[in-house]
């Protein structure tokens, strides 16, 4: 059973929200207007919803991420969770307990949720396997393998700008192989029927059988960004390159950063994308990124409203009966 | 004026939680029929409670304990109190205040309740002592000393399973040296009346006049554990450990870890209880951690209740008039 | 323009709240007249107020201070807001991002205020120069610049108990140069209208051309006590002190600590402020810092309301139309 599968109760209901991939586009189209409804809340006098008063949100971060986080936590207060913060990198193992016994501690606490950020592939889907069935568990990145609340509101800003998907063309630019961003947008956007996902990167940078994902590739920027509606720049991951293969943050600039003359390629109203946070003049030039074409900081806006659905979405899933008829 | 005095107001009501040791039958029934009615909020599709709302309680950990401090402020979120934790290992003597100075500035700060844990046995007297009258002290675990609200939970888990306390036998294995929690519930269970109390233990792991605490003791697993109805098992406090007192956490297993076969000496339906976090293989073998016998998860979720309940009874307290006369 | 003008709307109303300097004498009293209102709250049963319910305010700590993050936090929870801490030190530029892109993220999870506090002077001025027009900047000190609130509520403390600011005598002593609380509150008071204000230190721990703030300069503490209503006693900033401006703790006590014998020359009803934490035979006796005349813990008190205080008033100026004509 794969990961996509446990996610699911047997009515086909999201339980969990672990990765984009095998999710169907009704699954995908729900949390994105439960998004659009939640996305009002923000810009009322009183920013806060009861959904979700008396549970108890656990963010458990093996992986340190102050902005990822801080959605996180955002999003649950804003439904009138309790949310306890758990850094688990720092405090966990100091006693020698293995993670599944701290996870079955939490969890006797009565806790409703783990939003769960893990530096290995897998992470947030071994604990999903293992917690109790009462427990929601939201990936909040794992390894290389996903991050797909972030694919979710990158698909969420592409459609309140670009809502035409079947006609739409879509560049995703950078460090695809380390870039769990990439995976799950690209599965998103395949669901949601977008027409021509493209990824542009150096070969040195693309995962082996990148195809086999449902994209275009496209070595060359100027090929790769020609008549696109959306340009997906993606963040340099400096910290998770291992070896050598790039030059240099100048080279790779030079090649694939997002430059006006670039950006002048693709359509006139193509907007620019970034999953944050961005590395100036590496993959993206400062007038770009500051420019009126760029969504980046409305992506953090939406970053919000997308993690509070999927908070009600898969609670609320538990709170119905599950069987094999519905 | 002892611990067991200073935490009683002149009716004798609780109004700090700081040892078990001198407490009444009275005092103990009443926290576990509390715990015992809050044990359902945790079920409740609202898990709160109104209780402490507008009450602020105070982390004050100068010992790092992640576990604990979560069940405390769980409990106290469940309460609608507002929860400061102060990490004070890391910040307090940064510009060289000295410990009253700083509990001084807390309390001017109107918080209604501290929760302390320290490394240093008696440090939550001591700040009971000085605190204003307004403020409740719990002890989170101070030094070799006590660790209450955990002698309580024990107590609590035992009485679920095995009501009849005038009839009951109950075995504490391992490190009663270093253990507060072993003394905290070694005296619940005095007082509460429980017909056997045993410890078993090398010499090495055992206070120097341990029989004076009320328990009969073993050095040898074979005789400690027979017919008994509750194991609670010991963490081998390995952090606390100084000098060789014991040769190697192998040959600890050995003699007296809880195996299935030496768990078959108890009673066909004895308990099986460990503070946690557990040694796998040093104090307790998995199958016996994760078999039918084992309360200890349960253990960890009653943990909740009873701290719920010893907070609503001190603050409870601090609202009721004091006088020579009730 | 200055930052006494970028903390004020068109209507001359405070949206900021950065420096006392340059505001009015109508600012200042609305301030310490909605602070003694609130002060009630947390002598209720219930300490708290609905008036931020459904607000996010963000604690942006560049600058370790658990003291002043625990007032702001319990401020802003006393007034139903939820509150995220960021320790950016830490955590902000971990991934190469530049102060202004981490501002933005945060102002788009639409929060509503930011606490700031930062090593470098003008640091909360730069930062309310640059967010958006609904956000409320509080300054919780920035170098040597400022540390408006609590010059606020030490302005504050003083009026409860010498309510003639017209005929009182206010002496600041010991380390000027480096006080940002002394450069706060010599502005709150002459705004007041406080007939004397004096400072009292050695030559080199005054600023070069202190006089231009509107004190009068004692180098010697039995002239500058004389008769004064107020001491204001300084922290020895030893964490700030760059080179031997002093020979030693010692020789500064012995010439400038308030000692009983040098508060004697005092009115007899002086009261004694210190903004904390206070170094004990360094800048003040502990026979003084814990005698009758201290009001020292009541500073902490009033922090509190002085702090929702200035919440409720910038956050209130925001809700409001803001125009070129009222």
């Amino acid at each position: 059973m794969s990961a996509s599968k446990v996610q699911l109760d047997r009515q086909g209901r999201l339980r969990h929200f672990l990765t984009v991939e095998g999710l169907s586009r009704r699954h995908l189209i729900e949390i994105l207007d439960t998004a659009e409804s939640l996305r009002g809340v923000a810009e009322r006098r009183v920013k806060k919803l009861p959904t979700l008063h008396g549970k108890t949100v656990v963010n458990l971060f093996f992986e340190a991420s102050t902005r990822t986080r801080t959605t996180f936590e955002l999003a649950a207060k804003r439904l009138s969770a309790d949310v306890i913060t758990l850094n688990i990198a720092h405090s966990s193992t100091v006693k020698g307990e293995t993670l599944l016994d701290t996870l079955q501690n939490i969890e006797a606490m009565q806790c409703d949720m783990f939003v769960v950020r893990h530096q290995q592939s897998g992470a947030a889907e071994f604990i999903a396997r293992h917690v109790k069935p009462h427990i929601a568990v939201l990936n909040a990145g794992d390894g290389r393998h996903a991050h797909p609340t972030q694919g979710m509101l990158d698909a969420f800003t592409i459609r309140r700008h670009k809502p035409d998907f079947a006609n739409l063309q879509v560049a995703i630019v950078g460090d695809i192989l380390h870039s769990r961003v990439a995976r799950s947008l690209i599965h998103a956007l395949n669901i949601l029927g977008v027409a021509e996902i493209r990824v542009v990167a150096p070969r040195t940078l693309l995962p082996a059988a990148v195809e086999g994902l449902g994209v275009r590739v496209f070595l060359d920027p100027r090929e790769g960004l020609k008549d696109v509606d959306v340009v997906v720049m993606l963040r340099l991951q400096k910290e998770r390159m291992e070896g050598a293969l790039l030059p240099t943050e100048q080279e790779f600039f030079q090649r694939y950063g997002l430059t006006e003359e670039r950006l002048a390629l693709a359509k006139p109203d193509a907007i620019v994308m970034h999953p944050g946070p961005i590395n100036r003049g590496v993959e993206i030039d400062s007038r770009v990124a500051d420019g009126p074409r760029s969504v980046i900081l409305e992506q953090v806006t939406n970053g919000i409203a997308v993690r509070m659905a999927i908070m009600s979405i898969t609670l609320g899933n538990h709170a119905r009966p599950d069987g094999e008829d519905a």
